[in-house]
């Protein structure tokens, strides 16, 4: 596995591969690696030649300092684990290798609604789009996979890519829960042993929500208000950013459930945000 | 030569010409090709296998309808001029090509300053960053001419282009002039007899600028306040966007003239805007 630091020599590699007519399976994550990580760098494996994981906490999206500042980051652990599973290079550059002084542009899909997980964090999607639109430039995949559990961030590297007509296929795969259904982050590890416990409200939620919509309820109001008691209930939530049904192409919200309605919400467990989603497209009768 | 109006088309031929090895040289413009122009292109045969150029008048970077509505163009005598000089490739994509419904992902060089051709024209180089960033993923080219007249744009390109780590050269040629000293746009053939005459008062004070360097003045106001009497002795002159003397890599003002200043203008004369600038390398005692 080769280890890749600098900018122009992993742009090297990804041109010499596409000499060589190789395809490039794109993992970007920002470490911690976790299972959910796991899932898709061996999709990735299966369908290309070459697996490029990229390892880099992006800082311009986080609008607070304490958020990335305690971001969880376990290097030497990553590089293991990501040999062990087969990855061909890592890519991991330093901040200063990304956004070297004079840095200025951006990009930001503009006419998108933003809300949910853009509404408390100003800026947050235009630095995810803004470091998406680099690396793919600099390695030059042709598909590139992401979690559905930041399904609002898919959505957003799914147009952007269309609108910008760059070269490369988003893949979006299953959330990946833990046996109990805490959906897998690399924030987890952040949890208390009480936190954890509490952490599973969401997951609770989503299954109420889903017994819900079986049951024949489709207004989201009830739905969300269902959500949000099972939510408030659990003493170690600080706060819930939102807990909201959109359409999930548009991300606009909507008064009922139907096939393109998902689930959303995001909360703080102690100092930890979590976020997690449904659709209903299986349960509604 | 090959007529392309579809993105997916563009990009298979360019794809098709990566793989047979072939180097593109590209040539972005909206049309209405003048002597400028040819100077690109010829540049871009020179130096590649494959010239494509571009024409499409984008409507995002016009801030005023008016403009928009008025800017020239005569698509069939374009393809005849760019035949004839030996262009491989035209694409000209129609507006919904470009921008079909739902697109909504800008990008923008935030961080330089929005002056000059930036200040009157609010979303101008977004619009011209967004277009040349589209385009250049269409296009795939090795390297990308641009005049120096619009230098401003081409500051910008080559910023967003090192920002983004996309895989193009960005070349920047001389202003083509008219015998008179008129630089080429192809705004002039919207100009009167008389207000052609009047447009000429960018390359007297170009001139006149030169010659105070020459003989040794580096002050930026006296230089400034000396071109705008010049251009304002014209009576077709409606408006001075901005007389300005700015290092040519920040784009910010500077007090005195050196090697890294430019002089730069935009005006109106009658209905049209024209712009022209220069630096003094040359002419500094």
């Amino acid at each position: 596995m080769k280890i890749v630091s600098v900018v122009e020599e992993m742009k090297h590699i990804s041109r010499s591969l596409h000499v060589e007519n190789k395809s490039i399976g794109f993992v970007p994550t920002m470490g911690a690696l976790h299972d959910g990580h796991l899932s898709l760098i061996k999709e990735a494996a299966k369908y290309n030649d070459y697996v490029v994981v990229s390892i880099f906490i992006n800082p311009i999206q986080f609008d607070e300092k304490k958020d990335l500042l305690a971001y969880p980051a376990d290097i030497l652990r990553d590089l293991e684990i990501a040999k062990k599973i087969g990855v061909s290079v890592v890519f991991k550059p330093t901040v200063n290798e990304m956004y070297p002084s004079g840095f200025c542009t951006f990009v930001d899909t503009e006419g998108l609604p933003q809300n949910l997980c853009g509404s408390n964090r100003s800026g947050h999607f235009k630095g995810v789009s803004t470091v998406v639109v680099k690396l793919f430039n600099i390695v030059k995949p042709e598909i590139a996979y992401f979690g559905e559990k930041d399904f609002q961030q898919a959505v957003i590297v799914t147009r952007l890519v269309k609108d910008l007509g760059m070269d490369v296929k988003i893949a979006v795969l299953p959330t990946v829960r833990a046996d109990d259904g805490l959906a897998l982050s690399s924030r987890n590890v952040r949890l208390s042993g009480l936190e954890r416990g509490d952490a599973l409200c969401l997951f609770e939620a989503i299954k109420n929500a889903k017994m819900l919509v079986a049951s024949g309820v489709t207004d989201a109001t009830s739905i969300k208000k269902s959500c949000l008691r099972i939510i408030n209930a659990k003493k170690s939530v600080k706060k819930v950013d939102y807990v909201s049904v959109v359409n999930r192409d548009t991300l606009l919200d909507v008064p009922f459930i139907d096939e393109s309605a998902l689930l959303a919400m995001a909360i703080w467990v102690g100092e930890t945000r979590l976020i997690d989603n449904c659709s209903f497209a299986e349960c509604i009768v």
